[in-house]
C-alpha cells in the first residue's frame, strides 16, 4: 500500500477547492467497496489502535528510562463541525490516557493577548516522551486573526514564517509533527449543525456564532489555502483528511500517526541496572522486616 | 446490590492488616464463581465504561453551556506497583480523553519545596467539567515525608488537618472527591517487581529504588493507616480496593466513579438560544457567500 502520508500532504501549493471532502484516499478499494468500506475502516481503528498504544508506550519508556527528548505532537485543525474533537476522541482515545497531553486553544485570554502569539504554545508543548495533541493551534493565528482582521495584515503575514521557524525549532529538539486539516464541505457543516439542533444530547455543542463563521467560508478557505501552502515544510509536513465521513476520518489520521510512529524506531530500552542482581534481591525478600 | 462505595469506604478506623488484598467485596458471588468472576468483571468493564463516558459528557456540557461548576476528582494512592498507572489505564481510558484532567506527583521540585506542600496540589487541580486523576497527591506529604523523616513529626501531624480542611473547600467548590487506595499484599508486590525483572517490555517499569521503599513496608502500611483513619471525611471519604486480582481491583474503581457520577444527577443542559430561529437560519443557508 502506498503511504497514506504521501497520499494527503500537502506539497508546494494547495487550493481546497481540488480535494473533495466526500473522497476516501487511500482505502484499499479493490478488496473493499460501498458500505463495506464503512465498516472495514471502523473495524481497523481497534488493531491500529493498539498498535499506536504500543509505540506510545515504547515512547514514553524511553523518556523515562533512557532520557529520550523525542515526542509526537498531532495538530488539528478544522472548521467548526469539522471533527477534530470526535478525531481526539477516536484515536487519541485508543491510547493510554497517562501518556497523552492534549490542549485546546479557545479566543486568547487577557494575559495571553500581552504576549507574543507563540507563548501560549510554548507553554503547553508536550514534554519529552507524550503524545501532544493540539485542538486549534499557532494557526489560529493567521485564520481567524486574519478573516476577522483581529490584527492588520502585515502582522498575520509575518506569523508564516514565524511559525514556519518555530517548528523547525521542535523538529530540532525531537518533535515529531503532524498538522491535519480536517476537510469538510459547506453542506456537511450544515447537516452538522442542524444534528446538533435536533439531538438534546448536542444542544450544548451549538454556538450561534459557528453560523456567523459560516457566513465567511470563502475567506476562511482561502486563508486556510495559504496556512496549508505556506507552512507545509518537510520537517513539519500538513495533510489535508477528507472529513466527511467521520470513519474515513478517523482511520486516516490514525494511520497517519502509525505511519508517523513506525519512522521513528522506537524500541523498549535496554535496563541501566544488574537484572540478575536485582532478581536474587527480591528472591530473598519474602515476610515485611518488622521495623518500628 | 449494596453500593461497593459502603462496602468499600473507610470508617472512624481503619487496619490494612484486616483487609485482605485477595478479596473481592461486592462481586454478585452468588451468580458468577470462581474463573468466571474474572471474566465476568473484566466483561462488565466496557458496559461501566461506556456508562462513564455519558456522564462525563454531561458533566462537560453543563460547564461549557451552563456555568456549571461541578468536577469529579479521584485520587489514587498505592505502594509500588499497587496499580495505579494499570487502574488509570483501565477505567480513565474508557473515557473521552479530553474531558480528562490527569496529573502525577512525583517527588517536589526545587520550586515545589519552595512552598507549602498543598500549592503544587492546588495548581494540578482540574477546571469545572472535568474529571480529573491524581496519580499519587496531598497524601505523599504524609506518607513518604513520615516515613523517610523528611520533614519533623509535628510537621506532618499538622498535615492531616490542613488536607482535611482543603478537602472540605475543594467539595464547597463543587468537588465530588473519592480517594482511592489500591492495597496490594508485600508478595504480590515481590511477584510484580519480578515480572518487571523477567518481561524485557518492563524493564523501564523498574526502578531499584523501589526495593529500598519495600524495606519499609511496615513503616508504610501505620502512615497508610493514619492517613486513611484520620482524613476520611464524609465530604472526601477513602475507599480502600483489595487490588491483588487486577480484574477486581478495575472493576470495583469503575463501580466507584460510576456509583459518585450517579449521585450527582447529570443532566444536558437546556440550550440558551431560540432553536427554531436557528434551524430557520440553517435551513436558509445553502451555499457560501463569495465575500472576498
Amino acid at each position: 500500500m502506498t503511504s497514506l502520508r504521501e497520499l494527503l500532504r500537502v506539497g508546494a501549493s494547495v487550493d481546497l477547492k481540488d480535494i473533495d471532502p466526500g473522497s476516501t484516499p487511500g482505502l484499499p478499494g479493490r478488496r473493499v467497496t460501498g458500505k463495506d468500506q464503512k465498516v472495514w475502516a471502523r473495524g481497523q481503528l481497534a488493531p491500529i489502535g493498539a498498535q499506536l498504544a504500543r509505540f506510545q508506550e515504547m515512547l514514553f519508556a524511553g523518556a523515562q528510562a533512557a532520557g529520550d527528548r523525542r515526542r509526537l505532537l498531532l495538530v488539528l485543525q478544522a472548521m467548526d463541525c469539522g471533527g477534530k474533537d470526535g478525531t481526539i476522541k477516536k484515536v487519541a482515545g485508543a491510547m493510554n490516557p497517562l501518556g497523552l497531553h492534549i490542549v485546546g486553544f479557545g479566543p486568547p485570554t487577557e494575559e495571553e493577548r500581552k504576549h507574543d502569539f507563540l507563548w501560549r504554545i510554548r507553554r503547553a508543548l508536550p514534554p519529552a516522551g507524550l503524545v501532544g495533541v493540539f485542538n486549534r493551534s499557532q494557526y489560529e493565528d493567521v485564520l481567524i486573526a486574519r478573516v476577522d482582521s483581529l490584527v492588520p495584515e502585515r502582522v498575520w503575514r509575518s506569523r508564516y514564517w514565524q511559525i514556519n521557524g518555530f517548528e523547525r525549532e521542535l523538529a530540532n529538539d525531537g518533535f515529531t509533527l503532524i498538522k491535519v486539516m480536517l476537510h469538510i464541505s459547506y453542506d456537511e457543516q450544515r447537516e452538522r449543525l442542524l444534528e446538533r439542533l435536533t439531538d438534546p444530547t448536542k444542544h450544548w455543542k451549538y454556538n450561534p456564532a459557528d453560523v456567523d463563521a459560516r457566513a465567511r467560508w470563502t475567506d476562511y478557505q482561502a486563508a486556510y489555502n495559504d496556512a496549508l501552502s505556506r507552512c507545509s515544510t518537510d520537517h513539519s509536513p500538513w495533510y489535508v483528511v477528507p472529513a466527511d465521513r467521520k470513519w474515513y476520518r478517523d482511520w486516516a489520521v490514525a494511520n497517519i500517526v502509525l505511519e508517523a510512529f513506525e519512522d521513528m524506531d522506537l524500541t523498549y530500552p535496554d535496563p541501566d541496572f544488574d537484572l540478575d542482581a536485582e532478581r536474587r534481591r527480591l528472591e530473598a525478600d519474602r515476610a515485611p522486616a518488622m521495623t518500628s
